[in-house]
């Protein structure tokens, strides 16, 4: 019987010999090889760290002191160890487990995550409230190197430096954030890695670790054990030191008996300090540690290679940087997931990867424009939430013609609500003065970008989903139709934005089956939002499809435009509801939203019977 | 004739002695006090960088040169050697200079600037495009201690330092953001300015400079000179030169030939160099020496005391704070301005100053919540923007109570567009599960958190103007109406948010005259929006009113609402333009949105004559 279907939780660590702790991780990562070979996810960070997972569980006392994960994408031998071992089959699955730590899952993800740069700022949270209310738990915080040099993370390590506050961050260094890591703090943390006596340090405290029972004699002696151990062979960090916390380490991330050691000395210290950890991302599977950022997110085993957008922008950019040699592009640490790589191969000089750093590649493509450049950030939407703020005042309110290409908008599938691009045109629509584009397929995204080039002077947006559809359609000139019409009509119009056109276009099909005629729109300008498309609504009966709630969204945009304009015919908004949406297939997130093509056909029907 | 007014440009200053530029430092900040005195403004971090900004004109060559000031309320001296003298006096006045850099205004302001952290990675933007298309220009940021901490700045510090791009990144260390300096990093910059050597090196340095003629010698050989002298005097700041800046300081920022030698040794150096310079804020004012932070920003000689929604926010805190010993109170480095410093001095020990951090703020409230404590994070609405993700996903997706007080919604004056909550609305509605509430006077705001603490499980928001009335009206409880109607009237319903209140009222009487009689509504309840409210409007003909563009806030929201219930009466909705709204008065700021009530009343009584 695997070791590991005996392990109802974390308790049932603490008998282990390490010898069957090594064996248990072996499992662990089969399990999650397995597993998300048929469902997909994030593959190399968690098998990086199945030992300091183990480690974690042995030392601390979940779900009573808190264990919070940054990103969250390295949670999955978490899962399997704190009682969701049955239904790990159903990882990212729709009501599944989740891919990420989400508090309503379990007692044990004590603080959901999904974006980078949080779990600093949550553990200090936890450990000020433990300090004002008199508890005694601890809390542990596991951050990869990229993550750890995201803006709020080093907010949150100087406020808790400051603080004093006994909390434990380990820093997960496997010298990458998704793609390769980027930055001077990383060359500083290779430079700590190296340092002599380190390796040899390292084995001299393991084969002394080794032979020491975990249970065998009383776990205080033990530790005074280690902690003694410890102070003398970790090497000073001293940019840590500065900042408040008690530098330990690095340590090997796959040996356990060192792991141990190691967090319970950092968890007796009664202050902040920074536990460096060295792990190998894909650890335990050869083809994800030699290219783990082609492992970061895999699909499932035998699924057909989808159409992406990202190979349309890749594709493009490089067209436009060929003929334009002012253009550059920016990735945020996601070279791969937005098409980028290719840019980054032909025009290296021109390519700029600033790390897991939204908020200062929105800025710096600012900057960028102002100083002659054309300025490309490719990025997630769910990601340039961080920019926001940029967008505002840096970008928009200075009128700089930097261009945002926005990835992943509306329902993106099993990484579920922390991923989803459902407020892009929420927080895009709202911005002074900055042009939204919403192309329906990838030729249309092609020409929109290149189109754009000549005849958009300030900021851009221009926003597409995640995968989408190749686009065997020929793209109709912007001069010719800012909303392309598809399909004539007269019984209603319906507009649909972005990916939502395919299912719009299968919606009215239907409709005419039932004799309703439809006309349908491609309203792929969202701003400014084009006079000629309201007059062409001709106080027709209007339905508005799309993948983001109707307030911020086209419907909001349209109920005001056309009441302003005095026409007020009535409108039916569709799209996303006032919640967010939880992971499943893009189709059953759709349905759960009421927008597969029936649903939308049956909401129609019947918002034109009551009109009539 | 003074100095200052034989400097039409930087170029001016080039022929003059350290004495003579002793002398014109004395008489900015003569001006900076008479004009900051009469027009209000930013008072101590100004006179802080007086010898700053002449020996940064000094060394560098603007506007050819790009010089960054980060938040930018530093940039009067800067202003005053720019050509902008004559316009002094017109500070922060509609139409009048910015108090802020802006683009628009000067080609010497390089990058505007308002919000916190930006200028690293302005910097690095615009030194990247000078690389790319080979042009020679310098790029110069200057940044204060406060903003250096913050994590955009962070990560575009990690970024340059790996670029290995050319620029200097001046640190003024004034030993404080806009409060105190909060933070382990502060700590680490008093250390190396306590170094030993230090103060004698200053001494050597500075007499050697003194005897050297600015231009007596070829230029060249000055730069050679000082850059021996520096490097043997400057210490180590092994935390910068980790991350790959080239550490050059402490040296004194009032000290002119100092600066000048480093900031000439600084520019020579063609790799990323850190300066870090040590100033005085409030310099050559005594009361701003002593208490910089009550002189960082100043109203106008002889301006009333204006109420303030602070004094009622402070007031009400400490009220629940007696009451509920779980209740903490979270700044990031607004103490004054967010009126907490009243609850820091009565319950410290559930006070946090987390520096210029929104960002980290808002996550770590959120896991105090979920930590036990009710942590209630006082901000003003355009820097909360930076917590936008955090606010989603943090917060809201994990249903976390944590409290959001946004100060500053709406129009806010003299500090103009970057300052502005006019996006309160637009991002705050937006957010699933989140309630949002606007009261419109002091006495409402106390009762509305008064009674949230009982009545909202979930995330809180709590949205209110900059100044506003002090509340002669009884609240009405929320229990009798979530709209309290405060006058009566049939031929159409009013709803007004917040601060647009009296507003609404004035117009309403002067409409009254002319025999329209409109039902004034008190929509302060935003979300969720309150169905009774919805049915109390009758299908009147519908006026919304509110400090944010309708499609962000109430108008698009009601829109929606109206007819989605199958109640499509006409729809006026009065708010902000699409566009940033610049400086002036408050009153100038609303006459230019067609806010004043006179402006209402005409547009109302425009919109039902076409009703009718």
């Amino acid at each position: 019987m695997p070791i590991l279907d005996r392990i109802q939780g974390p308790q049932d660590l603490k008998g282990l010999s390490f010898d069957q702790l090594a064996a248990l991780a072996g499992e662990l990562r089969a399990r999650i090889l397995e597993v998300t070979g048929e469902n997909g996810g994030h593959l190399a960070s968690n098998l990086g760290v199945v030992e300091l997972t183990i480690a974690l569980h042995l030392v601390y006392d979940c779900p009573k002191d808190k264990l919070i994960f940054d990103v969250g994408h390295q949670c999955y031998a978490h899962k399997l160890l704190t009682g969701r071992r049955d239904r790990f089959q159903n990882l990212r699955k729709k009501d599944g487990l989740s891919g990420f730590p989400r508090m309503e899952e379990s007692p044990f993800d004590a603080f959901g995550a999904g974006h980078s740069g949080t779990a600093i700022s949550a553990a200090l949270g936890y450990a000020r409230a433990r300090s004002a209310l008199g508890q005694d738990y601890r809390v542990v915080a596991l951050v990869g190197d990229g993550s750890f040099m995201n803006g709020p993370s080093m907010e949150a390590f100087n406020d808790a430096g400051h603080s004093g506050e006994p909390l434990v961050v380990v820093l997960n260094d496997n010298e990458m954030s998704i793609d390769r890591n980027e930055g001077a703090l990383a060359r500083y943390l290779t430079r700590l890695r190296a340092r002599p006596g380190y390796q040899r340090a390292k084995r001299r405290t393991k084969s002394a670790l080794d032979s020491l029972p975990l249970l065998g004699r009383p776990i205080k002696a033990a530790i005074q054990w280690s902690k003694r151990k410890l102070r003398r062979l970790l090497v000073e960090g001293e940019f840590f030191e500065d900042l408040g916390f008690s530098y330990l380490g690095p340590v090997d991330g796959h040996d356990l008996p060192t792991l141990v050691g190691a967090l319970r000395a950092a968890k007796e210290m009664e202050r902040p300090v920074l536990l460096h950890v060295l792990t190998t991302k894909g650890k335990g599977f050869e083809p994800a540690q030699v290219r783990p950022e082609r492992y970061h997110g895999v699909s499932p085993n035998g699924a057909p290679k989808a159409f992406s957008y990202a190979g349309v922008v890749g594709e493009t950019l490089c067209q436009l940087g060929a003929r334009d040699k002012r253009l550059c592009v920016i990735t945020a640490a996601m070279r791969e997931g937005t098409g980028t790589e290719r840019f980054a191969r032909r025009f290296p000089e021109r390519f700029y990867d600033v790390g897991i750093a939204e908020s200062h590649a929105v800025t710096m493509a600012a900057a960028m424009a102002a100083g002659g450049l054309h300025p490309h950030f490719v990025v997630y939407s769910t990601f340039l939430q961080r920019g926001y703020d940029q967008i505002l005042q840096d970008v928009a309110l200075q009128g700089l013609p930097a261009r945002l290409l926005v990835s992943h908008m509306g329902l993106v599938g099993e990484d579920g609500a922390t991923h989803n691009g459902g407020f892009t045109l929420s927080y895009l629509l709202q911005v002074p003065g900055m042009t939204v584009l919403c192309p329906s397929d990838g030729r249309e995204l092609s020409y929109l970008l290149t189109w754009a080039q000549a005849h958009v002077p300030g900021p851009l947006a221009l926003c597409y989903g995640k995968q989408g559809s190749p686009g065997d359609r020929a793209p109709v000139a912007m001069e010719l139709a800012a909303w392309p019409c598809l399909r004539e009509g007269q019984d209603a119009a319906l507009c649909c934005v972005g990916e939502t056109l395919g299912l719009g276009l299968s919606a009215a099909e239907l409709l005419e089956r039932q004799g309703v005629r439809l006309g349908v729109y491609n309203a792929r300008q969202l701003k400014p939002l084009p006079e000629e498309a309201l007059e062409a609504l001709q106080g027709l009966p209007t339905i508005t499809l799309e993948e983001n709630a109707p307030q911020g969204g086209l419907g909001g945009q349209l109920a005001l435009a056309l009441g302003r304009a005095g026409r007020q015919p009535r409108l039916l908004p569709l799209g996303l509801p006032d919640r967010f949406v939880a992971q499943g297939t893009r189709l059953e997130q759709l349905e759960s939203c009421g927008l597969l093509p029936e649903q939308i056909a049956d909401r129609i029907a019947r918002f034109l019977r009551e009109e009539a």
